[in-house]
């Protein structure tokens, strides 16, 4: 492992006025103390500062327990629920901190653009033609459509919600190499708009595939590392079905060893 | 890179009611949307949340930005500031994400106890005996006093700010080793209480070494790793003085090259 | 004034899990020192808590700036707008404590049921009805659909956001008497859905009405009081485009002198 | 009632930056949603904001849950508390709506300056001499200090928490008043500071009197009116130890009955 070997950072900023899709609590950020406003001996001063987002807003990790169906999760597992300390079970806090294989699928770049238009679907042909490598059970898989760039303009990266992913079969494309989790650089993982959020459906509930958004992917896809090394904490947050992430990608990490998953995807919690 | 080499989490969960500094706001939650309070087609459903909380609460990391002596941060920077934007300069999104070598000094190990009591302070005797391997330029250095056992109830972990940490001395004696970063289990690097909070104005004000607070460092302890590979990617929001981050440590990391600093510490902000 | 007159209370409770529009950030709240977690001299401990909401959440008025058409709000006023400061004009913080005349029409109790269904539309003929007293220039006028009722139940209140309330033609009867503010019990003053949210745009932007929504007006209706002085005292949010607010209503407050509007509706800011 | 008489505002505004006690969490504020961010059909537009504040930030009235002693609460309640729910008795759901008798008790203008020093201990003497009515049980009693005018500066008018106030002697002159809840335009109703906060333990817990604190009373004592229509409506948060309100004084009001407590004060919660 060589130290000087800068990673990748695939998160977003957090700023007043970021993207966030709109039934999310958006972010709130104040500094609550000045320097000054209070003075420690010898004229010290210290500040701080408060936030407040929701926990799928800016870059993060949906949780198993985000989605349901019919009142069940991944696994058959129930809807056990409150207000006050959220799920019982598959929250964001039984994914254990992830160090992976990372592939990037750069879909824009095979589609020849820069950032894909807002109506584009991506389909099991783009990710065929995007997959430079093999993709291989446990692996993180991550979908490049150029969003990032549209990301400092929460109205463009928002744009009504409609905006570029995979459809239900670009989904199935993913599920069936038994991947630990799916992302890209856009707020909703899905052809958008779609009200039955088919790609939410079948990766968390039906697959048990974790969705990670909000990525940025620009600096990979530049430099064409379309392998590499994943590692991201999410905060740990009990009992939540979501949580901010800052993944970092390392480029050529030495001879990396396979990481199967162990067991059928999704149940490999607090591995 | 062995991709079956599981790290060890150096950060504490999120819940209501974990432990804050009483002049940091508190962490907030609730469980905002629930499963079934709106239907998608097909039976979908999906819930969601929220959270607030000070940016030094939990496990989190100080920028060099938070404490100033006399209106001038670390390097001469004169302090300025906005509610609604925080600092401009030296904030956390200044620090990039840390992949360093990492340092554990057992202090409640040498001192015979599993946690240290509430009025120790560290000094540089009790550094030198716990540091088993040499620590170098640029490293991130962890004291353990024991004291992430008492993290599940509040009351006792804050316990009217009262707790064990270095003096000056024991700051000095870390400062004179051009560290990137040193870091505790305790909810303030500091022998607490001290209203003038030397060990932070030393560190962060003259010496440009970040800190880090709230860290859990138990396992690593249990599993006598004193040196290992640091990977942390603080929450990377713009201007503010803090951000959560969940470190991990990878023990036997392989063969790992040396990374100094590249220039006086404290100044290789976006390296 | 008899001060043993106990007045109405129009507003609605805040707790965690209460109703919320799903666009608007929901409530949080946390206990953020319990008794105990400082102990004072003499034994005495304190105890204290934080909450986070979004403006449009529980009962509460909407500032003029509200809604705005093709860059303009009421009066010709082109928007201006800051993440970190709101609005330029026509703030929540523009409205003055308010102290008129109140009326209500009880559509509920004109249409024969407790609870009007989510589908029902008030039109001009349901307000002629439940109009037991003339309404004046100036007056808060609160219709009533027995919502209410369904307060305590999120998912029943919110209904996938399907909703009665007045629809064109009712807003255009309300306009046309050049009342100060209308409001109702509902989590949106309009007929929902209907995308284009015409009552919003008519009685914000057209005619500088202020709408309040969330009240409870069951109490009012069981006791037939159907005029009333209206006093509430918006939080006084800088900037903001609504407020949270409790308003009272004392009946028979004795003589009461009629407060016609000043000038055109909505100009009256800072009366 | 002549609806024309424009109340006093006796509420403070809030603003990112506004001034709080350094252990409660802060007021922070974003506009959430732009105009323009998403286009409703017809060009309509709309925006929103979302706020976080400690319910003891800004103009506020403490509920008897506030303080204890040894574990009880006012009229020997047990302390009964959740993260997730706050107090289960003597919370400020229990306060009802508030229509009494104000008194001002102008003291800076008796001690013949326009803002008191931050050390000025208000006593039985002052009182004396200030009250230029006579009060009677239920009362609402507000003392001026003037701080209100230093209250757009945090720095001065936190002041390190040095702050003018009634000693136990003023708390115990106005105790055996019977009152109904005391109040002041500064940050806390004590000489401050005293870490034994005496005068909260006297009123809320011995006495049962509610505190108000951070109130504007500068256009009350400039008008000179020393008797008026106290109306507040704290925000009806379930199990708070505190809420904002924003009072409002009605100078005038007419004849006004006497409203003495119809039992020992405090205990007549849910009036």
């Amino acid at each position: 492992m060589d130290l000087n070997a800068k990673p990748y950072d695939l998160g977003q900023p957090y700023f007043p006025g970021m993207p966030h899709y709109p039934t999310h609590p958006p972010f709130l950020y104040s500094l609550t103390k000045r320097h000054g406003d209070m003075v420690h001996a010898l004229g010290a001063t210290s500040a701080a500062d408060a936030i407040a987002l929701g926990t799928h807003v800016g870059t993060h990790i949906d949780a198993l327990s985000h989605f349901s169906c019919n009142g069940v999760c991944y696994g058959g597992r129930k809807v056990e629920q409150t207000y006050e300390h959220g799920m019982a079970e598959l929250g964001v806090d039984s994914i254990a901190p992830i160090v992976r294989r990372g592939v990037l699928l750069d879909i824009a770049g095979v589609a020849g653009v820069d950032v894909l238009p807002a109506d584009f679907e991506i389909t099991p042909d783009h990710l065929d033609r995007a997959a430079t490598v093999e993709i291989e059970e446990g692996d993180i898989v991550l979908l490049r459509t150029g969003w990032a760039r549209l990301f400092s303009d929460a109205r463009q990266y928002i744009n009504n919600t409609i905006g570029p992913g995979p459809g239900i079969e670009g989904a199935r494309w993913l599920s069936s190499r038994k991947i630990f989790a799916a992302g890209a650089d856009t707020v909703a993982f899905e052809k958008s708009p779609n009200p039955a959020m088919p790609v939410h459906v079948h990766l968390l509930v039906e697959s048990g595939i974790h969705i990670i958004e909000v990525l940025n992917l620009e600096q990979l896809a530049r430099d064409r590392v379309y392998e590499f090394l994943f590692v991201a904490a999410p905060m740990n947050i009990r009992g939540a079905t979501g949580a901010p992430l800052r993944p970092l990608a390392f480029a050529n990490p030495g001879p990396v060893r396979r990481k199967p998953l162990s067991s059928p995807p999704g149940s490999i919690l607090k591995e």
